[in-house]
């Protein structure tokens, strides 16, 4: 499956965060992941992001894309992150 | 067309880019918006938001998905924003 992740973390919670999303996925933008995901591996991330967020102040919002990917990424602005996707 | 769209602006922006946004799309999570939009309410938006973001500083990205909705969102932790999903 194809997901697109978006987090909103404290700021003490950023580094371990973003270390356990490039795991997985491919970093995006400052706080925006994306890639293919197995089902169990997904679960996993879900697993270490929820020993690591705050429940009263972080957010974590995971899409699931029925197609294998978007149609289309537009960035405007700065282009944070996305060294993944050079690789 | 139904679109995913995450920011991450200076703090003087936040406010200004929140209102553009939310005039076409529906607010999910602090830089979250989501929603079906026509191609000319997306220029305008587009239009709208580059005259706000600072370059060096600010990033938008657009996801356009070729189908009319994701197939699932998962929010962990918080929930801000999400007040028009409601309405």
């Amino acid at each position: 499956m194809f997901v697109v992740l978006v987090y909103d973390m404290g700021e003490k919670r950023v580094t371990k965060a973003l270390k356990r999303c490039r795991k997985y996925l491919n970093w995006v933008q400052n706080s925006v992941f994306e890639g293919e995901i197995s089902e169990s591996n997904l679960a996993k991330l879900k697993m270490e992001l929820d020993k690591i967020i705050v429940t009263e102040e972080d957010s974590v919002i995971i899409y699931t894309l029925r197609t294998t990917r978007y149609s289309e990424r537009e960035i405007m602005g700065l282009r944070k992150g996305g060294q993944d996707l050079i690789i």
